[in-house]
């Protein structure tokens, strides 16, 4: 009467620091790994046969395993590295995803020195990166998450639909807030990855600082179009953003005039925008 | 050189209560709504032209609105009302999803008898309902988010792959905990989606109890097995289940012997395994 | 130039899972334990001498250790036996604080019959205890910590102290929520500690779902009364209780009328009140 | 029977956000601002008397109300003006508790150079500032939260006690990680409380960067001594050092050796060192 439809399993938040001490200045690599198998698992799902399954806590082991050697670089290197392992495992594997997220940290620095082997959370934001592998080829993506950003001026939002619920007055001046999570697709094999990423990623915050924005489609759309033009290697890039709302406080109530200055910051509801801008 | 792919926008996180006080027993709800809509929203992106654009404020006002008259019954009904409505708006729409995530309160009680008017939260638990409609049709899930169970006996793990990263032991007798996830596809309209809800959990939640698991994807077929045997409307049904580990905690090196009681709950990593079950 | 003023020290988030197997129905207790010590720790501080320093590793081992044969009734009980460990210690304390959370668990039902091995999360409340023990003395805490509870009437506020920047609508039915974190301090030991929790979780929440609130404060104090009086163990307790205000929707906006029925939870800012109720 | 004991009230997570547009470059704020209030509030609890209370909706109004024209420097100075409105206020208010907690932003750069209107966030850092008035007197504190540093060399913990419940070995050079809260308390008026914020956060930073550590206890003391060493104006810090362990990987088990390079972060449980420095 069932039957099993798709399916995955492996192992999320993994968390895994690598210390470089081959130079005067250590580097840090703090990466968050998760796992995700596909393949021939109908024996360990409808009889609780096991000899197909390889456990989760093996591929725990395996992302501190093969860190060792293989974690020297980007983070999409480390991913490639991964997926090929699952990928030739004995197990009735068909698709591997890998993904990372790094913490990224820079350097205590003393009178504008950078220290060689101490370090701070730089900013609340990761880098992303996935690989999904099956026997047949390997996509690549790069990314990031959380990037908090906000503008003060150059942002408006006005001429929408209006019916019997809005009530939204029209802004041409308002506060862009949001959460970047944006997740890049690589057509081809870049030289380098991290300085493809370095790339994206000013692309990103220059057109998010610059932009006239009508609304977050608008400025959603001009910063996938940037990406584009910058990084040859890429052909598409998924952006979600919250928007993170901060809305003029009504201070007539209190007898006062808000000249644009004073905003509560709010977490929910907000809105949500989501879109793909791919090359033509 | 660009273009725009797949997109949508909406509200999340909108947060309705609403208190019936129609009769001596007050009946509360308590929703946490989710809009996201698809259309012809290209002129947004490319240009800033808003004319076709539903503003996400009014989304949240249109949830306060309909909650009044439209919210009386099942998240399900509720989410069929609010998607109706935005199918029918004059904006370009042609997709909307509708996700609701109820709160569940129970009534405080003093000797045995619930009150009418006073509640307490009843577990960590969520019931959800989601609907997708189109201009062509609409499907209906159910379903449930975070509840979190545990079994103490009737859970073992072993026969699995074992590689050279492999240090799990096999065990005949764990124990076994986690935050179901779990959502149910419609086939066909119930009368009482509500009814539905509480047949569904509790197929799971006893097949979960008695099971006597081999791994966590036996178990969790077991439970699909059960709300397909259970439920005549529901086709499939979606499970994400995270593995709370529960780890033997090594006494003997502090000089004593665990008999298989001592458990440390750990966080991360966690094993995630996730899968569809349909009726065949 | 500088001295070393207060300090302690410990480990926190200690997680140790108790399953009692003993007879047919499996008896789960979970906890979260937290240790801090003082005591002289001076030469730890000033010159990096750490022959006086207990690792807060091994806390950790000792929480595990002595958990397998001292965890066998209630987190008070727990919490004392962990604070005598610690005072007898060769370490020099002079002063130890245990603070358990437990989660609790209730049984899954099958045809309302309780399983013997399957537990279900009940609730996102959390059972406290907590132990401040010295060479001089004990005094031993229970509470309740996140009770999430709501009522839909007899709640008001008004004739409160109005100002040039109070906006706030006198109300004399509104909705009242909070998530109750209560402590109350032992005057004599219980014979059970378990009843005397059962007790005032009780007393507070019949209280809470009776009580005509004219404001938090007013249902605060009368909660602490319920507790003294149903509890002759206890000789004091202290409340912090969240305003999770529910706000009336303006739906006159929307060309609605909110009859009281409609609202949105907020989560911040939010009330905060806070207060000891004594024996007299 | 009761009697009412120490209590307080007022409202918490007041978010607030101001800009800066006089000149061509504008200045962001963004404080969550905490009220709580002491004074003779036993009317309020004892019969329901609300006739002394100022509603914790008022306090949130006037965060926004004070901040359109005292919120135009530091924290620190914008605490002092709440605390001296609520004091001076009719209601019979004792004791004024102002916290703000700030969070940073830092300007988008574009070719090296800073933009005027367009922001990233700085860090999960924030900066806190805290007042405590009464008709007597005031305390003002500075501080930071929520720092996360991490250092890979110049870090043991060694020739410790051990018991029989000790495992941990003896390091000289492990990985040393924390969040760093600090609240210094000024003992003079200074002229620049911001300066004073950077010259406390610089001594910190540099000294956890080039401290040889012992323990945490160890390094604590040492950036106590650094702050006050760096600011006349501070008579002593308050730091809470969670240990963030760095465990090494036990790699043997897969068959390689852990070049004191591959650790697992972990989150629980946590070591937890709290210590006052003082100025003799």
């Amino acid at each position: 009467m069932a039957r099993l439809g798709p399916n995955r399993y492996g192992k999320s938040a993994v968390r895994v620091v690598k210390v470089e001490r081959s130079g005067d200045r250590h580097v840090l690599r703090d990466a968050t790994v998760a796992i995700a198998l596909e393949g021939q698992f109908e024996a360990a799902h409808l009889g609780g046969d096991n000899r197909a399954v390889l456990p989760t806590d093996t591929m725990k082991n395996t992302v501190y395993a093969l860190a060792r050697d293989g974690y020297t670089g980007s983070p999409e290197a480390f991913a490639l590295h991964l997926a090929r392992h699952f990928l030739e495992h004995p197990a009735p594997v068909t698709q591997v995803r890998i993904r990372i997220a790094e913490a990224l940290w820079s350097r205590i620095e003393k009178h504008g020195k950078p220290h060689p082997s101490a370090f701070l959370r730089a900013g609340t934001e990761q880098r992303l990166a996935r690989v999904d592998a099956s026997h047949t080829g390997m996509t690549v993506h790069g990314g990031i998450n959380d990037l908090l950003v906000l503008k003060t001026t150059d942002s408006a939002f006005e001429g929408f639909i209006r019916d019997q619920f809005t009530t939204l007055p029209d802004t041409s001046d308002r506060v862009l807030a949001t959460a970047i999570r944006a997740l890049w697709r690589y057509r081809t094999d870049p030289a380098d990855y991290s300085g493809c990423w370095h790339t994206a990623r000013s692309a990103i915050l220059e057109t998010f600082a610059d932009h006239e924005s009508r609304s977050v489609q608008h400025t959603l759309y001009a910063m996938g179009e940037s990406v584009l033009a910058a990084c040859d290697d890429v052909d598409e890039v998924r952006f979600v953003l919250p928007n993170r709302h901060h809305l003029p406080v009504d201070l007539s109530r209190l007898g006062l005039e808000n000249r644009n200055d004073i905003f509560v910051a709010t977490r929910e509801p907000y809105g949500r925008i989501e879109a793909v801008v791919r090359r033509s």
